[in-house]
């Protein structure tokens, strides 16, 4: 049986991952594709405990493992990306393939590492880089070919989604919630990337990407985080009968690509409502294939080494064909992405959920109703629940139908210039994804 | 560009959705594979009012389309076993790639089918014979390549699906939801297919079989429909905090594999639980991803067109590669296939839902959990709701640990057997599903 020679950059979590499936499971992979994958180089900082390295050799210098001749496929787990693009751009001069799980790496250089790999005859697989273990890339870019790509929507940052949960299903307060996932080793120390959304505007930018054939781009991508959401706006909006996320989604419109990140009311019937914890969902809608979804854990040791096998294994199934044989790395041909432009926030379209801090005094949703009209902005529903009076205020919660984000803005501004208006009108987008 | 010519063999819902979908998404697909998918060659017995055939022959002699030198691809959507079957093995004898949604048709005889196509060289793909437009087959055979599967399990007939929902969300009762399914066009006049899980039985086969590596083997497959199951049960298996799907479940076990289809309860927290109306999802367990979930339309005009399409754009990619370079028809070596046995259903290990009409004396329970607990079946939990007695009986209902199905036989009938107990036994088998 042909065998191939693979070399490994970081030994972390996912790179052990990898090394302990590829060991484990090499009889199932060389059942499935008549060929051995065999690990002969690593390159760890230390050797990870958790992981077996006889037989292989071991070097904390990732070039070495790249220059090594005998390695064929290099899989680089280091993340961040200066050492990580450094590797991957040597590897693709070198005529070797790469797999990696790196997001951030392939949102902000991916173009230029694309094009290069396109240049050298090369195959770059990412499949980790999003949602972990689900073949979302697969599903997009393979499966769901025969369709033009209308939207998708996903939740693709386990952390943040574990503290909505968290928030949703006990009540509590965002901030006391991020220091439990601290403890629990959800979050980092530093939870910037998760809890601001910068991480799932990543995943995001690859997403939308391979859905419409657009070059990606990370810096045109809206990001608003989940540190202002309160649990009064979580419980409203279950009243409501809906459920926040903190969702990435893009959807191609008549103008061009919306691509944003920001907490989202979601109907709480639709499946991906219902996907809690540390769990992983994209949506993808097609215009044959309708609305479809890809579940699973988004991260963690096995299942993100779970797609940098399959990876692996498609490039050592391709790796002698012809590059027209193979994937195109975007999903489509490189000469024919097309140059849709990604629109600004402002000019992005979503219904809203406003919650305004008033005085109690009659005429007050008079004056609320009548800005939002004069505005052209429907009201698709006002919270009937009876809150109780804080500081003499008391919040009015509405649903509106469809608005662009401009007018909307208008409208707040107007809101809170009313006399009875005491504080920021909260505003937070709604999806239907139906 | 470079245009691969394709002929359709019948174009009744999925043939003219297909034929639809590739001329409406023509340039997008052309965008992704830098190759044109041209229809040439239709057979169908009447034009499908839906469909433009301008330019395109059209015959009602399927056999012409698969002898036009000019097809390379035949794609079999007729349905059925004789004339498919005959259509399928001409293209491959010719040297012709083939799609097909035909499950029945590759349940039983697919081994046939593969090994023929195997000697010719030439790929039959078969994504919509499963779960529609949902890339299931994609993500096993490739997504989850990396793994070793422990088992699927999949709400795989939309129409069963249909009638549990409305039984669940209506309190209604089956014949009742089937004559309405039947009127809306979700079921068929004989019905017998869906609600027996016939054919939910021919999609488990394959899909077992691409996740275990094993033959097809329908004639193993164990087949229980919904047709006994009442609002009563539905209701209960509620109070327990559980769903009752018909579901399809496949097993690697250290015995042998498991392939099964009956009513199943579902914690109701669970997503697949909360998969309603006619739609899909399975979901695959590997041994590094864990638990994953594919959602999305089962059946229908476009969405089973969708998968048609997205085969052909793999077929047209690799229509040059060297079979090694291709994806293995049943995801697994040829050679490689294992004779691991299919399990007899009484050799089959779940958990069960019990409901015991009795009637209402002291001593009852008693007698119950004796009988159970003499076999070393546990319980788990007894429904606690209180029933209005019926004609002097009441229903004991319990949900027991995992037991294997002999055991649980030898029980009911022992059950049955007792003074107090007035009624069959039903018996509903329960996944946990986690």
């Amino acid at each position: 049986m042909k065998t191939v020679k693979v070399g490994i950059c970081g030994l972390g979590t996912v790179g052990g991952g990898t090394l302990n499936v590829l060991q484990r499971n090499a009889t199932e992979i060389a059942r499935r594709i008549g060929t051995r994958i065999e690990v002969v180089h690593v390159a760890a900082r230390s050797v990870n405990p958790q992981c077996d390295t006889t037989g292989i050799t071991v070097t904390d210098n990732a070039l070495e493992v790249v220059a090594n001749p005998e390695v064929e496929v290099v899989v680089e787990l280091i993340g961040g990306d200066s050492v990580a693009r450094e590797v991957v751009m040597a590897a693709i001069d070198q005529g070797k393939h790469v797999v990696t799980a790196n997001k951030a790496l392939l949102a902000v250089h991916g173009n230029e590492i694309f094009a290069r790999a396109r240049d050298k005859g090369v195959m770059v697989g990412y499949e980790a880089a999003v949602a972990g273990g689900i073949p979302v890339i697969k599903a997009i870019r393979e499966g769901l070919a025969g369709n033009r790509i209308n939207w998708l929507a996903g939740i693709i940052n386990g952390t943040g989604n574990f503290i909505l949960t968290e928030m949703r299903e006990h009540g509590r307060a965002f901030t006391d919630v991020l220091k439990e996932a601290q403890t629990l080793g959800y979050a980092e120390a530093d939870p910037t990337f998760d809890v601001e959304g910068i991480d799932a505007a990543h995943k995001l930018t690859i997403l939308a990407s391979i859905a419409f054939g657009i070059p990606l781009q990370f810096d045109k991508a809206y990001t608003e985080g989940i540190t202002g959401l309160t649990a009064d706006d979580v419980q409203y909006a279950e009243v409501l009968g809906y459920r926040i996320k903190h969702l990435g989604v893009a959807r191609r419109t008549a103008e061009g690509i919306e691509l944003r990140v920001h907490p989202t009311l979601i109907p709480a019937e639709r499946l991906i409502a219902n996907v809690n914890g540390v769990m992983n969902a994209v949506m993808v809608n097609g215009d044959a294939v309708g609305s479809t979804l890809y579940y699973g854990a988004g991260a963690g040791m096995e299942p993100t080494a779970s797609a940098v096998v399959a990876d692996l294994v498609d490039i050592v199934r391709t790796m002698d064909c012809e590059p027209a044989e193979r994937v195109a790395a975007l999903a489509f041909q490189a000469d024919a992405l097309s140059d849709e432009p990604v629109l600004g926030i402002e000019r992005c379209e979503t219904a809203y959920y406003l919650r305004i801090q008033a005085k109690d005094h009659p005429g007050v949703l008079a004056e609320v109703a009548s800005i939002l009209s004069e505005r052209g902005i429907n009201i698709e529903s006002i919270m009937q629940k009876d809150v109780e009076e804080q500081d003499g205020l008391i919040p009015i919660v509405l649903l509106t139908h469809r608005v662009q984000e401009a007018r909307m803005r208008d409208a707040i501004v107007a809101l809170e210039a009313l006399e009875s208006v005491m504080a920021p009108v909260v505003r937070i987008r709604v999806e239907q994804l139906d």
